[in-house]
């Protein structure tokens, strides 16, 4: 199996339209994982050795993309 | 089937980057077709109007996601 991690910081909208994100990957080719790194810090070195930048961010076999969708006002009223 | 649109202009390095990425979306649950606006201008109406805002961006489902991975320096050299 291949592998792609998925980095967020917690934002309820933008865990809402990134787990549609990440159930869209190829469940036969690919493991996801969900990492909270707000939560979980011990994960920063790893997020920011993969070239991590910011989150939203997916690394997908080690590259990483950043995802600025982020949350629509009208989506936070 | 969903549908997933990649946006993109034609940056050759974003272009492989994001072709991995758009090769990990699940095939039995998306159909994805790839536009690139710089050659397909009569598409840009339609992906203003799925809320894309800048390229290289998939919308998955009418959703956008922007994504910004873009080139690193020392894959253009």
């Amino acid at each position: 199996m291949k592998t792609a991690t998925f980095y967020h910081a917690g934002c309820p909208v933008c865990v809402d339209a990134e787990q549609q994100f990440v159930s869209a990957l190829n469940p036969s080719e690919y493991k996801v994982s969900v990492v909270h790194l707000g939560n979980e810090k011990a994960r920063l070195a790893d997020a920011e050795a993969a070239g991590v930048k910011s989150v939203p961010a997916l690394v997908v076999e080690g590259t990483p993309f950043h995802i600025n969708f982020g949350a629509s006002i009208s989506d936070l009223k």
